[in-house]
């Protein structure tokens, strides 16, 4: 793998999933390949869970990791080309990417979209310019409209403890909350679960408000509904997440009473178990009954962040 | 050891001075014990003597180490139970230390004071939940009311420094300071000179101004005194330290001449070495004479932090 | 060698060159030098480059590190003797740096000038201070005056790229900016041209407006001219630069058109390589069409930072 931003990088996501979970059985198998190999995760956001996980999966692959907070440890940087730099910004992207590039084997990088202007955040400019200056493979580790070491913990996740004979039945459902969030993690798992869909592996399902509904683009082959109760009928995992429209771009819209998924909520699936990428804002976003209940998966989940980034991490490295 | 939070978690302390000078004699005998373990680092307070010495620590026991500045790099944590999560806080204590734990084989938490409420400080409520949740054991950078690593630090130097055949005289020295400071190292420097009084290590005496005695609980057996001058009468070793009001909760009271040790003070003495945790601010909390004469410990004291550290942690390595 | 704050600290920089160019071609061949030491990397300012760069080299010379921003994670530090510390500052320079040395092998520092008092900063009072109090081997991450780790990747890059028969004619150039910029940077690179062109390595030239002269200490034996035009004719090499004023300290002065260096300007030198330390301000300090054409040599500059740090570290572990 040459780089790691969506699942259009994976090959076989049956294949990765695998991988992930024979690393969570030995960790320290493969910890030649990242000998005297250098990561860098760069951060243009605040993280925990992502930081951390993909830190350790380098650690147990052998590697080093070198961790730049640039927005509090560096300096503004410049994304649009032709402009002359008079103003706030002190480095171009073009040159900051291309000198990280030169002391890190691999990168990884988050930075959020601003939620203005929509075509700004779709087009990913920022990661696309840090991806052709840096000159090395890149991992996301979270971009304005994508999340897919999350997803692939999620797949892994779901694969790990579905014991059924058939295709589970997984809900993406819309949750509350007080501030607009990005689309990246939804973007992401929709079209992870797609792709798992077209190769059988389960069957997928999105609930969501109206004026919710996630691009297209990220959706293809998707049940779509504005009504949670029929969703979750018969659900097996239900995936809750928070995200602002994509339609108002990057906007709250006023919603229904009902969202926020409790025990009676779960009544009609199939005992579903629940997954949420965290952090999670309780009793708006998620019942505290659930996230303390038998059905929640959110720690095994997270914990399951560090298999993902080991795995992609070794393929990476298997390439270099 | 499955946990260090206070002097109550250490079966012998003896020991313990005991494998913190031998570390020193040997820092790296104990590689072993730290291949592919983690520390994970997390801090909500800024730190410059604990984090380096813990780090540099793992790192002579061959760990693997994750440094989290939770208040920087993070985000706002709720502690409370119940709550609808509605407000400024991102995620809950319940969550984000479980997720830690998933990634770390042993977690260091340092979280101050708040200095408003006594009883919410006294009852250490978010160490205590960070415990329960994060699953693995937990070594205390510093809580609202301790800071053992400092204690065991304190008295490996003075197990070190002592040639005198009797038991020392140690004595702990309020001192003039402009800001409410915790009481965190003064009540662990006392419960960890009480046991080692009850040991027969050496005999401890406190002295402060009227209104700013410590909480009982930390000094059973202490000789306790409001005249700087009788305490400092044959002291072998003198602690200086700031703390504000446990009574009056978390104020700076009004109190008479004559706390800031100098050279003067030191007469009555037996040549008495002068401790401090640092930061210390000079010819405030105490003279400029005295830390750069003959007489103070201090710095060598800073070092021990390691040595402190390193034993700790090599006691936690080995039950995992 | 033992410290590395300036040209002075090097006993043969033709030698010191030698090793950083073998080290690009045998990154990994001196690991068992650095076994179980530790750099301290302490920034009290923003670092891109020199964080990641310094890290790196460690690494590869099989040291451990330790990052410590004191500006975010730590707190301000008191320079002043005899003051009695009941202000802002938490914490004395000599005690900050007494117990940094006491957890590390090796000290990095950045302490950039505060281009009020130039005699303050000519002083290097910090830098000084922390060198005395410290006690172990320290390299300068950039100083209030001097940035050699950036100068000796500077003179790496111009030796390893040469292939004409005569001396190179270096030209350091000033340029344009908005903001009161140290003179670091330009100090630096002159005292170190000016060292290898008494070696014999190369000739060396300064351009700047009337006002921007560096201080004298800085230019022995140095062409100094006011003409940007005259210094190019012929040139190798353009180094590119901006620096406040040191006459009128740290102003910034009005100063005639012309100065940006653009492909026009090229025409009359020997096809020259240009450089700069970045971060640069595209189309303000230098223009894009040099940055993104065949004459820049801006991001190899930067990748030879790796090499500069490595070969420094190297001789300070052999002297350790």
């Amino acid at each position: 793998m040459n780089q790691f931003t969506s699942v259009n990088d994976v090959q076989d996501i049956g294949q990765l999933v695998k991988d992930a979970l024979a690393l969570k059985e030995n960790p320290y198998s493969h910890q030649h390949l990242g000998k005297n190999k250098t990561l860098g995760l760069v951060f243009l956001n605040p993280s925990l869970r992502t930081r951390l996980s993909t830190q350790k999966a380098a650690l147990n692959l052998g590697m080093n990791v070198m961790v730049m907070n640039m927005d509090k440890e560096g300096w503004a940087l410049e994304t649009q080309d032709g402009v002359v730099m008079n103003g706030t910004t002190v480095e171009h992207i073009r040159e900051a990417a291309a000198v990280m590039g030169q002391y890190c084997d691999i990168l990884g990088l988050r930075s959020f979209p601003k939620l203005i202007n929509r075509d700004e955040d779709y087009n990913e400019d920022f990661f696309n310019k840090f991806i052709k200056y840096c000159n090395v493979p890149v991992v996301s580790l979270e971009s304005a409209t994508r999340h897919p070491l999350q997803s692939l913990a999620d797949l892994v996740t779901i694969k790990e403890t579905w014991g059924g004979a058939a295709r589970p039945k997984v809900v993406l459902a819309w949750a509350p909350h007080i501030k607009a969030l990005p689309q990246a993690v939804p973007n992401s798992f929709a079209e992870w679960m797609c792709k798992a869909q077209v190769d059988g592996m389960l069957d997928f399902t999105i609930a969501q408000p109206k004026g919710y509904e996630l691009s297209e683009d990220f959706t293809p082959g998707a049940t779509i509904t504005h009504s949670l109760d029929e969703a979750l009928k018969g659900a097996d995992y239900i995936y809750v997440k928070n995200w602002s429209s994509f339609k108002e771009y990057g906007k709250v819209l006023t919603y229904p009473e009902g969202w926020m998924l409790n025990n009676e909520k779960l009544v009609g699936t199939n005992n579903a178990k629940v997954m949420h990428c965290l952090p999670v804002r309780r009793d708006l976003e998620l019942s505290s009954e659930i996230l303390d209940g038998p059905n929640s998966l959110v720690i095994h989940e997270a914990g399951n962040r560090l298999w993902a980034a080991q795995a992609v991490l070794k393929q990476m490295l298997e390439k270099l």
